[in-house]
C-alpha cells in the first residue's frame, strides 16, 4: 500500500469499527455520486441479457458504443477502446507508455490511484505541487524544469480529485503545448470533466493527448465499471491486445446500457453539474469563514484547510465522534491541514453535517488558543 | 500478437470476409458454450440493480460470494479473490509470481492465452509437450528436467484446451508433489474442471496450489466476466491490492447473480457435463475412423489429427468452402495436422457438420494418394 492508500484504509477501518459499535457515521469520506443512472439503463441490461448479449465480445468494445464516443470526441472509432472504468484505462496506458525507472508527472493534490499504479508498475511519479494561495493554478516554469529525459507522460488531472478545481481552457492548452514541444503525451484524466460548472464541451481528441473517461461520476455508475480511452490508433491496437490478454472485454449488456445513456448525456450531465454547483456553493458559504477554501469550480468535493493550530488527527476523531467521516488531506499528497469532504448528499443531510464541521473547527480553535 | 493469436485472428478474419460475401459459416472455431445461465441469474441482475447494488465495492469481492466459494473449495474466504474472468486471475498471478526473465512451465497443446500473457509480462513460457500416442499423458521425467532455478510456476492446464483431456487425479497429485518438493507453486487452471466426464469433486484448496476458476464454461457466462482465484492469504491480499489499482471490483450485480448460480452448481454442472459427454461421444464415433483422435474425457472440444498427407491450410479452406469454421491446431502449439472443433451445437447442427468434416478428410485423402 502507498501512504495515501494506507491513510484512506485506516479511515475506512475506523469508521467500520465505530459502526460495529452501533454508531451511525455519515460517510463523506467516499468519492461517489448519490445520483444513479435512469431506469432506462437498468432496463437495457435486462433486455440485453434476455437477448443473449452475454457472450465473448470484442476486446475493443462494441462498435456502436465506440462510434458514438468517437462522434462525441470528434475522432475515429478506431481511436476508442472500451475499458472497465477509467482506472483500467489509466493503468493500461501507464503500463504501456512508461517502463520501470522512467517517470510520469502529475499535479498534486492528487488522486491516490496514480501513486499505487505507478508503484505497482515501477514507474517514478513526480509531482508538481499546486498552491492554494495561487488558487490551485499551475506554475508552468516549474513544470518545464521537472521534465527530464525519462519523462514519458504528463497527467492533466483536471478537474482534480480532491480539490474539485478545473484548470482554465487556456491553462490546459499551455500544458499541452509545452508537452508537445518535448514530444511527451498528455494523459487527460477526464473522470470529472463533465462536472465542470462552466459546462465546457466534450474534449476533442488530438494526437498529442490520451483521454481517459468514465461513466462513473457523470452517470452515477461507479460500480458498473464502464469507461474508455481515446488514443492514437497504434496505441489503441496495443491497448486492445492488452485487454485481450487480461480482461477480455467489458460485458456487452453493460456497454449497451452505457450507449443508451450517452444519447441523453447532455441532459444528464447538466443535471448532475447543477447539483454539484449548488452543493459547492453551500459548502463555500458554510465553511468559508472558518476554513481556507478555494471555491470549487467542478466536481463534488470540498477541500478546506483547517487552522494549522488544530492537530488533524484530533480533528478527524472529533468529527467521527459527531458521526461524520471525511478523508484526511495527507491521503492526497502533502496537505497536513486539509480534509476532503464528499458533498454527495441531499441538502437536508449535507447542511447539518457542514454545520458540525464548522462548529468543530470553532471549538478546537478556541481550545487551541 | 503471438503466433497462436495470429493464426486464430486470421481464421476469424477469413470467416468474417466469407460472411460478408454472403456465405453462411458455422463457427465451430470458437470455444464458447451454447448453454446459458438460467433466468433466475438474469432476474437477479435486475433485482440487484433496482436495489442500487451498483456502487464501488470491495476489490476482494462480495463477502457472501467469497464465503460460498470458500465452502465449495474447503478453504477460508480470505483465500478467495473475485476476478473479471479466470483470465484476469491467471494474468494477475503470472504478473505477481514471475518477473521478466524468469520462467513458467505449461503443458502443450495449450491455450493461446498463456503465451500472450507471458509475452506481455516478459516471462519465458516453457512447454512440456504431451503426446497423442501416450493419450496426452504427462511424462514426469521430462517435467523434472525442465524445472530450473528460474521456474516460478507450473501450470496444470487440465482439462486442457484444445485437447479436452483431463489428467487423472493420481497424475495431478504426482505433479503437485514434484512441484512442492522444488517449492514451486502449481497454478490449476480449472476453467473446464466442472466438465470432467467423471464428475470429479470441486478441487479442495491447499497451500501449494493456486486455483483459477471461472463461471464462463460451467454456466455458459463467457461474456459476464466472472471468475475467482484461490491462493494463500498473503498472495490474496496482494491480489486484492492489484485489483484495487487496476479494475477496482467486479460489478456487485454480476457477483450476486453468480452467487445464486453456485447454489445450483451441482445440478447445472451435471447437466452441462452430460451434454458435453454425449457430444464428445458423437464426435469420437463420427471422426474416429477417418482421423486419429484421443477420445475426450472432459470439456467440449474435439482435437482430431487429420492424415499428414493432407495439407492443413487446404483442408481448412475446403471446410470453409462447405460452410464450417474450425480452429487450426498450430494455434495451440506444434500441432501441424490437428484441428480443434468446438462441439457446442445441438445435435441436428453438429452431426451434419461432423459428417462434412469426415467427408472432406476422405475426399482429400484419396486425392492425395
Amino acid at each position: 500500500m502507498t501512504p495515501g492508500e494506507q491513510i484512506l484504509y485506516e479511515t475506512a477501518e475506523k469508521i467500520y469499527a465505530l459502526e460495529k459499535q452501533g454508531k451511525k457515521i455519515l460517510r463523506l469520506n467516499i468519492g461517489e455520486p448519490d445520483w444513479r443512472p435512469p431506469a432506462s439503463a437498468i432496463n437495457q441490461v435486462s433486455t440485453a441479457l434476455r437477448k443473449g448479449h452475454d457472450k465473448y465480445a470484442s476486446a475493443a468494445g462494441e462498435k456502436e458504443l465506440r462510434e458514438r464516443i468517437a462522434q462525441i470526441h470528434q475522432c475515429r472509432s478506431e481511436n476508442v477502446v472500451i475499458t472497465p472504468g477509467s482506472k483500467w484505462g489509466i493503468f493500461m496506458l501507464l503500463a504501456q507508455q512508461a517502463k520501470p525507472g522512467e517517470n510520469v508527472i502529475a499535479f498534486s493534490p492528487h488522486w491516490t490511484g496514480y501513486e499505487s499504479m505507478c508503484r505497482g508498475i515501477g514507474i517514478r511519479l513526480q509531482f508538481i505541487r499546486l498552491k492554494e494561495e495561487n488558487n490551485w493554478k499551475p506554475d508552468f516554469e516549474e513544470l518545464t524544469s521537472a521534465i527530464d529525459a525519462g519523462t514519458r507522460m504528463i497527467v492533466l488531472n483536471s478537474p482534480a480529485n480532491p480539490t474539485s478545481h478545473a484548470w482554465s481552457e487556456r491553462e490546459e492548452k499551455e500544458l499541452i503545448s509545452i508537452a508537445s514541444e518535448k514530444r511527451i503525451p498528455v494523459l487527460a484524466d477526464d473522470a470529472y470533466r463533465d462536472l465542470c460548472f462552466d459546462g465546457r464541451p466534450d474534449r476533442p481528441f488530438t494526437e498529442e493527448i490520451r483521454i481517459a473517461h468514465t461513466f462513473s461520476k457523470t452517470f452515477g455508475m461507479t460500480g458498473w465499471r464502464l469507461g474508455y480511452i481515446i488514443v492514437p490508433e497504434l496505441l489503441a491496437r496495443q491497448s486492445i491486445a492488452f485487454n485481450q490478454r487480461s480482461i477480455s472485454n467489458v460485458p456487452v449488456f453493460i456497454q449497451e446500457a452505457g450507449n443508451r445513456l450517452l444519447i441523453q448525456k447532455k441532459k444528464l450531465a447538466a443535471k448532475a453539474r447543477k447539483n454539484c454547483q449548488a452543493r459547492a456553493g453551500l459548502a463555500a458559504r458554510m465553511l468559508g469563514t472558518k476554513t481556507e477554501m478555494v471555491v470549487p469550480n467542478a466536481g463534488f468535493y470540498a477541500f478546506p484547510k483547517i487552522p494549522a493550530s488544530i492537530p488533524l488527527p484530533a480533528f478527524l476523531d472529533a468529527l467521527l465522534e459527531k458521526g461524520i467521516g471525511v478523508a484526511p488531506g495527507p491521503a492526497f499528497g502533502n496537505n497536513p491541514h486539509h480534509i476532503r469532504i464528499s458533498l454527495c448528499r441531499e441538502n437536508k443531510v449535507l447542511r447539518p453535517a457542514l454545520e458540525k464541521i464548522t462548529e468543530t473547527v470553532e471549538e478546537m480553535t478556541s481550545s487551541a488558543t
